[in-house]
């Protein structure tokens, strides 16, 4: 990744912390109730040394925290953080997609419910203030205060061009 | 990933086809509006053949559709088709998650506003059928017609785990 989008973009943000595949796939176990290091290990098959080095991270970072439910001797449990389970509709919507997008009808992996009344869960949409549906491109990206000198330049430019057009 | 796990899970299906950081960049990028070969990589900061490959893979995949705006020769410009336009829930959850919990407050790269009203986009929430909030737990993962034994099994043994809870 470029340095100079690194420090300026959300995305990027998000993909400092969970671009490696791995990460994401910690926290699908993480929302599936999975919470020991071999539970975790064998559901994803991953390397103990990764998943240990993984999972201090994502501790570090305040997305999972370690419990110790040992009793003789230390032994962890991770749970998500509030941090953590607010991601919940990062996934949601991921699930959706690729339900929708990556697989035929009638061939989807995973039905989401709501728990309280078994309904299939709502999709997860864009909301205009009045409570309406929005479009991709009915939203706009205005530069925040940390924005730098480069991403702000380009967000005014896309702007105006959206004006224009 | 493990193979088992890849078959029969959206999350894996969604990395298959983003878990590479570059692909969720070139994303980034289409809905910045960016449309040629050398702006996107300019922006990025990736190298050619990598890009022409991703890029590739995208137009394939029915993500990126790709038009021929050369006047001598060929010159592409790629745009989102509405199977990438619908992964606009996916990036704005994240832009969201980001802002709020990668960025102090105040130092935010990024507002999101409701192009038509100049407003401050709302949260991507996850809504129950009574329109109200639902939290991360208060939706369970049932197994769809294309999940295999392994992962129908163990969405079982969640839900009655949860029950007894």
């Amino acid at each position: 990744m470029n340095d100079r989008h690194q420090l300026t973009c959300p995305i990027a943000d998000f993909l400092n912390m969970f671009g490696d595949p791995w990460t994401l796939l910690i926290m699908r176990e993480a929302f599936y109730g999975a919470t020991r290091f071999t539970e975790i290990q064998r559901n994803i098959g991953v390397a103990r040394n990764l998943l240990s080095e993984r999972l201090s991270r994502l501790v570090e970072e305040g997305i999972l925290e370690r419990e110790d439910v040992g009793v003789a001797g230390p032994r962890y449990a991770y749970h998500l953080t509030k941090k953590g389970q607010s991601l919940a509709t990062v996934f949601i919507a991921m699930v959706q997609w690729s339900n929708e997008h990556l697989r035929k009808r009638g061939d989807e992996t995973v039905h989401l419910i709501e728990r309280k009344t078994g309904r299939k869960l709502k999709k997860v949409e864009l909301l205009g203030s009045d409570g309406r549906k929005l479009k991709w491109n009915g939203i706009a990206a205005l530069p925040g205060p940390g924005a730098d000198e480069v991403a702000r330049d380009r967000m005014e430019k896309a702007i105006l061009a959206a004006l224009a057009s």
